[in-house]
């Protein structure tokens, strides 16, 4: 591969994380922002509050749809907001008839993947205003919440220093989002009213064959990723929908006798790389973006990206912790 | 102590990463910048790069002063150009002579503390525009950089989790800037010039009598924690000014035979505390406001804070990581 295609940490960063930001291109973010339709909530004590952003060719869809109100496209802020539904309930069944009326026109390809699988949207404090299918949340541009588990091995080199190894999976060239890429060991969304801890633990068990007792006993916390998406081609379905993320991250500490397996058809294979195998199949865009930015951090708290060998290390450092506009968990 | 004194792990954020955020409160923020100058430089390729936020009580005490424009009080953005010196030498030349015409007036409480300390200002590709003396910094509101390291020992506890203490520094209670207060066991800011890691080799045997030879081989870097403090009372000086800051951390797990001792008069002692005696000091405010976001982003790097345990985390984890409007290392 000729180096001129291999992609640097920055670049990394800015595939997963690539809707503007004000405070750096205020004229990129204004232009951006000025075309997408707000999702609000008028029902409850922050009717301000912008919670996603829709394309204009999904919000215009609503248009008709009991429930929403969608302002003209003059008004600034463009606008759609749920009217109606005066409790959390009565809200999710009013999103759950819209999002299913948008699934009956065969209209969004997003929609085809439908989960069954529900997601939270939270109001500032935090108080879940309704939920929606996971594969109606790009639609509808709001913050979805998941779990990224990194594995690994440590041992002692020569010189003292610790020398890890990595559990990589690779996702199975047959799925439709991101067939083929690299992923992290153990990585799921999650659900309304799911505990983040209790996430990973079932994920570990269905992803990798990881038991629960060692998860629960080994697994640690070590922060979040937070980031503003805009899909692409890879993730199949519509393009340009934007799609705010939170990634709650967990390492596990593996000896060498616990090895990862596949248990369902989702992972081609589990493989224990070294840091530079790992660093190498980052340069040449193997990984699934967010996966990717998961293992910059993961690079940066053990101390092998550093201000010395990575130029841009604080820059990716805050990139990969952006303060979303919308609320979140 | 009465409970509702008590300060939460937000409320600590907040006192150090104050200023208003766009795309949260754009009303505050667009209030607070309006009244403030823009620090610029006309003579590098980006000239339209804002490099920090003026007072206008600072900015109009540059009016007459060679090598520098203010633009009219109703421009928008107000502007405070460096407008001569076609390279860094002479630009930090007429930054110099700026900063000493400042300090002769007598009228700046900062510069009483004036350090004989270079502090780099960089252009977006992070190329050195000028230095400026380090006490002068917070009037020009530019990004300053440093190192905070902390240090502490792990055991293993019964149930196989780590059991960490944690060395806590306190501030001799003669320093006119938070005397008193709680410290990581090394911190300092970084010169221009100067290597990160060689910054916290250098601190932490000035600071706590650490061995580089153990700090070469143990301290391990582990990311930055940037924010946008504004400048009250306890920092000595006029308060009001901005003072962005990047701080590039470092962990070092000592043996129980490494002792951290003061070599200076700035440290009153070091301290051996359990995780919950931190974090009851941080709750009642002891730490030095930027030291107890560097003890947030260790709790949530070790798992001791969590999405469990914090109902803010990820909140938290974002807002110590800001992405700063101006161009920093």
């Amino acid at each position: 591969m000729p180096e001129g295609s291999l992609k640097s940490n920055l670049d990394l960063v800015n595939e997963c994380d690539c809707f503007p930001y004000i405070q750096v291109s205020p004229s990129a973010y204004l232009s951006a922002v000025s075309t997408l339709y707000h999702l609000r909530c008028s029902t409850h004590a922050q009717p301000e509050v912008t919670l996603g952003y829709l394309l204009p060719s999904v919000a215009l869809t609503l248009q008709n749809i009991p429930g929403w109100e969608v302002s003209s496209s003059d008004a600034d802020p463009r606008t759609i907001t749920l009217v109606h539904g005066e409790d959390e309930p009565s809200r999710s069944a009013i999103v759950a008839a819209t999002t299913s009326a948008m699934k009956a026109t065969g209209h969004f390809k997003v929609l085809e993947k439908w989960r069954n699988e529900l997601y939270p949207v939270v109001s500032p404090d935090r108080t879940l205003l309704f939920s929606i299918e996971r594969s109606a949340s790009p639609l509808f541009g709001i913050v979805s919440h998941g779990v990224h588990m990194t594995c690994y091995t440590r041992s002692k080199q020569a010189d003292g220093k610790d020398d890890y190894k990595i559990w990589v999976a690779r996702r199975a060239r047959s799925k439709q989002t991101y067939g083929g890429m690299l992923d992290n060991a153990v990585a799921g969304g999650t659900a309304t009213g799911e505990v983040f801890f209790e996430s990973i633990i079932r994920e570990s068990a269905e992803e990798a064959s990881l038991s629960p007792d060692l998860v629960r006993t080994k697994a640690k916390p070590c922060g979040t990723v937070s980031y503003f998406y805009i899909r692409d081609r890879r993730a199949g379905g519509e393009t340009g929908l934007m799609q705010p993320e939170v990634q709650f991250l967990y390492d596990l500490e593996l000896d060498d006798s616990v090895v990862p397996k596949p248990s369902d058809d989702e992972v081609e294979g589990f493989f224990l790389w070294s840091i530079e195998e790992v660093q190498e199949s980052m340069r040449r865009g193997e990984w699934k973006p967010n996966c990717a930015i998961v293992m910059l951090d993961w690079l940066v708290r053990h101390g092998i990206l550093t201000a010395e060998n990575e130029p841009k290390y604080s820059e990716i450092v805050s990139r990969i912790h952006r303060r979303l506009e919308f609320p979140s968990l």
